[in-house]
């Protein structure tokens, strides 16, 4: 007999806030490209929060905290996520470089390698996210190092954002703690 | 220099409806159990059908197209991807037993496998996916042949429901390929 989890079972088991935002936290982060939706960055909060990712790069004109829209769908994640905003996302991926952070767009481009093939190499790393509509634009996908894609086997050709970074995180977390 | 697929290049590779329909689908189907929304049913399907998955069951109170709210984020894959409806979770389940389907409902259990240790045996395969607040119901729970879960690693202890989905669809159709 398969029983779920109790509400307080599930938090022992659980960071808190302090130790999260102080952990070692898994060397994946993620940048938000002009995304439009305050779900989908309420969305990526939480997402974030759960692989343990490193930080949200908030770029561009992708709505920061605090707003409830945010809120809603974040669920709290917002204070045990670390982030920052970057006006412009060119200069975030320059200061991520510095760090030797290795900077993949998530696009299907003419040169994407799937997800499920990265390596030890590839990490730290940075997920560019673009929006919902227009992907990530020209001038940012030029300054990255690769572009990574989730492979589409149907009839249309995208995801959700918020799905699509979820799949691309999760797998980058695995691929890491896999190699590492 | 990195760039972006035209639409028509995308195109070019994707599947047609027709083709899709009729074509060998990944053995790895969703029990969609009491979804309240409508924009997560609508994400399933586009989810679904970008992993090329086996079918949806829409059960109990999720609601089924055709809706606008389901049309505006399933972006057409309501005609992509096959699904049936069942006012009952439960004769869902018996009725894909019957068909050597193993059943797994996401969700925190004292007893969940990780969807990162999927072997050929588990195959085919339904991911039972419960409501957005209360998961899936024990009854239904009960019925089912195991329950994976998704690595949580942060503060927060659950993901958006189409997330959640998209992860563990996504690794399933990898883990099928792997070992297939």
């Amino acid at each position: 007999m398969i029983r779920k989890l109790l509400h307080d079972e599930i938090l022992q088991q659980r960071l808190t806030n302090e130790i999260a935002l102080g952990a070692e936290r898994h060397p994946v982060s993620l940048l938000l490209h002009n995304i439009r939706s305050l779900y989908n960055v309420g969305s990526l909060f939480r997402t974030a929060d759960a692989a343990l990712a490193q930080k949200l790069h908030i770029c561009g004109y992708t709505p920061a905290p605090p707003r409830k829209e945010i809120e809603k769908t974040a669920l709290g994640a917002v204070d045990s996520v670390p982030w920052e905003y970057h006006a412009s996302s060119m200069d975030a991926v320059v200061k991520l470089r510095q760090q030797n952070v290795k900077i993949f767009a998530l696009e299907l481009t003419d040169n994407s390698r799937s997800v499920y093939k990265l390596e030890k190499s590839d990490f730290p790393l940075c997920l560019v996210l673009g929006n919902e509509i227009t992907g990530v634009d020209d001038d940012v996908l030029a300054m990255c190092d690769g572009a990574l894609d989730i492979p589409m086997y149907g009839v249309k050709h995208s995801l959700n954002v918020s799905v699509a970074a979820g799949i691309a995180l999760f797998q980058a977390v695995a691929a890491w703690r896999h190699c590492k």
